[in-house]
């Protein structure tokens, strides 16, 4: 059972999005720039979009994953834990179809919506990635972002496998992605490869002979 | 007659330099990480160094060049400015064989080193590249950095080319590449090439229709 992160999209500058985030902006100035690449493939949109290098990287995020942990600001624009009725970005059918941990420090009850179920918790990393492996019965668990949990998961050294998109935009503000990862590549071995479509697909994966 | 930069090196999270810089570790705790790519080519290894695409980017690095521009920082450690004995870290023939100004606080008079001429200037970047374009004889200007120097000279609209090259590295600190150019993609087109080698290239064409 291993511990993945897929279709991470930053800037040049390692921003995973930009400010402010509202509702009318879940991305703050970074609009749609971060994810457009994914937005083409087939994976996003099965008619019209792109196979290919892209396609086949976007189409790694589900398969084998049987629990998600992702963050307080992923699942809502700022307000969100003071509206009782919020119910995430993605209607009545969202995407994951499997548990969902949400870390806020404004817990509240188990909410289901279609075949996903939000957990709310306040959490150590390692705590949250225990229950959400224990939420998956055997398959894997997906760190879902945003940056400053991405950040903190695989500072923790709990990450396996790191899929990051870079996107050629320098966005100049928003949330940081490499803060505090100093030295990272002591842990992984690095794969870049250049998509046609003009962003760069990061693949880390943890050495063998690393622990921790 | 244009303004490049060339084989200018970065960290995954855009730090052109480690620190702290001082004479016994130019790059600060970057080491020789950054620049092990282009030392590992024919460029800078006839014999014994690598053909193929590093070497090629980086053989782009001199022809064409009348002068280069760069910054104190470049020129030597932190306290050259108050050793009047210091005359570079190049030896008795630097690479450049060019005039080169050198951007300080604490100008002195010119500097005669094998084919090289340091000129020693405080002037904005338009001043500065007002004079090198002077001095380069009808060639191109070449910004050799550090971070700081490139940074400014972007920022100002003054830069036709650059090539970039990343070391799937996390430095976590030194001097930052990507500050203060937000929306640098707008006037720009971008392209990214992997190399085998692991470091991934990023030329930026100016846009032929952008005049700034
Ligand atoms: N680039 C991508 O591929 C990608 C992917 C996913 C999301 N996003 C975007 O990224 C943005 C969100 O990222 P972000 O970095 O701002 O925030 P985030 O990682 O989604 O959430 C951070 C927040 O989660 C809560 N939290 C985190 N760790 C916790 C813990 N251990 N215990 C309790 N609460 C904890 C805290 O919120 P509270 O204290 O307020 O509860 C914290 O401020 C959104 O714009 C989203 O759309 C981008
Ligand atoms: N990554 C690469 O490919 C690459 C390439 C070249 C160099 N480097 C490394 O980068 C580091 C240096 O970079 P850095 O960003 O720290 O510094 P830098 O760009 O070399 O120099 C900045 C300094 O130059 C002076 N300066 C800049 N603009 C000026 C102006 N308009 N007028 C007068 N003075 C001006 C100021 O120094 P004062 O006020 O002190 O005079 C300023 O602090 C070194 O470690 C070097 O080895 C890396």
């Amino acid at each position: 059972m291993a511990t993945r992160i897929h279709n991470f999209s930053i800037s040049l500058d390692g921003f995973g999005s930009g400010e402010p985030q509202s509702f009318e902006t879940p991305f703050g100035h970074a609009g749609q720039r971060l994810h457009a690449w994914m937005m083409a493939t087939r994976m996003w949109d099965p008619v019209h979009g792109s196979a290919g290098m892209d396609d086949a990287f976007a189409q790694q995020h589900d398969p084998g994953i049987g629990a998600e942990i992702m963050g307080a600001h992923k699942f809502g624009p700022p307000g969100w834990q003071d509206d009782p009725d919020w119910r995430g970005w993605w209607g009545e059918e969202p995407p994951f179809r499997t548990p969902v941990f949400v870390l806020t420090h404004h817990a509240r009850e188990p909410l289901a919506v279609g075949a996903t179920t939000f957990h709310f918790l306040t959490a150590t990393p390692q705590e949250a990635l225990r229950l959400a492996t224990e939420a998956a019965g055997g398959q894997d668990v997906r760190i879902g972002g945003g940056a400053t949990v991405v950040r903190d998961f695989v500072a923790a050294g709990l990450v396996d496998h790191i899929h990051l998109v870079q996107v050629p935009i320098v966005l100049g503000r928003g949330t940081q992605l490499w803060d505090g990862l100093e030295g990272l590549e002591a842990s992984y071995d690095v794969e870049v490869t250049a998509s046609p479509s003009g962003v760069t697909h990061l693949v880390f994966s943890r050495k063998p002979s690393v622990t921790s």
